[in-house]
């Protein structure tokens, strides 16, 4: 692996948008996601982003038709991401246990690691239009679901013992969620640090034997 | 009793804004949080809060000289009633695990019953200028200080057994709070069997003996 491509791979995981090209349809889009953090989205013109990005809102106007569509291609992209961090947790090898402190080590580093825009794709969701609504809601279920199926896999190999699988799902979700609320680089913990505190906090609330 | 003072007792803890008083001014903050909910602070203006209140302009200037006295103040009744709910748990007879399990269902009946304020005041905390945020960092960490309290309590009595009694803290608050984000009265459970799961899934959190 040449340096390039390890300086690419890391911009690409260190910044969900990597995958968006070109180049200005990336730069509006790392703009949005500031703009509505710091205002709000009803708050933000396209003609904000469209500075922020150091373009016309002509230009803008190229690669995104309204503001909406700037919203819904982050909350997708944004929560792809998320399902994919989960996925790729779930599919491992391992017993229940390594597979939910993975997947619970993975979640956080992603909402610390990315808290302005995971707090854009959460706050905001009620400002995405019904017609575009569905599509995420399907994205949060699919979540929610990878997160029950290890849960109920541990409960089944007499790994957990979990009285409510439903809404421990929604809880361990929620508690990783919020670190996007609270996180700060300037804090005393490293978004592993967390994760590492979350995944154990996480086994005990499952009820997992002790390693 | 008779049934009036029943009905305005039910009324102020129903509604944080009970004790804000004259009725105009209790009316022009119940329609700043609805507003600031719905669009965001910055999105939202004075003439908008006015206007939902059924009021004039000139009408709110009477009671709030700016829109930032009126987050301000619903930052502070929401921090203040947050910190009682945890403050009476905290103070009251009982094992520690007990005022854990009552502090956690108290704190999380509140985020519940009153999802709309409790957002604004999380997220909306940014908005509010230098030199009101000290107030309210403050009553945070009063907050943050008292869960931490019976934590110790728990860990000295030997109840409970917490590695890392700062960041569990932190998780336990952080896993309360966010019951404000997604709560909906429309949902299957109600805000006592949420208090009563996430008190259970706390006390595993802790490590406290099953009873």
């Amino acid at each position: 692996m040449t340096h390039d491509e390890r300086t690419d791979t890391q911009a690409a995981d260190e910044m969900p948008w990597g995958e968006v090209t070109p180049d200005a349809a990336r730069r509006l889009l790392v703009a949005a996601v500031e703009a509505f953090a710091e205002r709000g989205y009803h708050a933000t013109t396209t003609r904000d982003i469209a500075s922020r990005a150091g373009m016309s809102p002509a230009a803008l106007y190229i690669h995104y038709k309204t503001k909406e569509e700037l919203l819904l291609r982050i909350s997708r992209i944004g929560h792809e991401k998320a399902l994919e961090v989960l996925r790729s947790a779930a599919d491992a090898d391992g017993t229940a246990a390594e597979r939910l402190a993975e997947a619970v080590r993975s979640f956080v580093r992603w909402h610390a690691g990315h808290h302005m825009t995971a707090r854009v794709v959460q706050y905001e969701l009620d400002s995405l239009g019904e017609e575009h609504r569905p599509e995420i809601v399907d994205l949060r279920r699919r979540s929610d679901a990878t997160v029950r199926e290890i849960i109920a896999d541990g409960v089944a190999s007499g790994e957990f013992d979990v009285p409510d699988v439903s809404g421990t799902t929604v809880a361990i979700l929620s508690l990783c969620i919020d670190v996007a609320r609270w996180f700060n680089e300037q804090g005393r913990r490293t978004p592993d640090e967390v994760g590492a505190l979350y995944a154990d906090l996480v086994l005990r609330m499952v009820g997992a034997a002790p390693r």
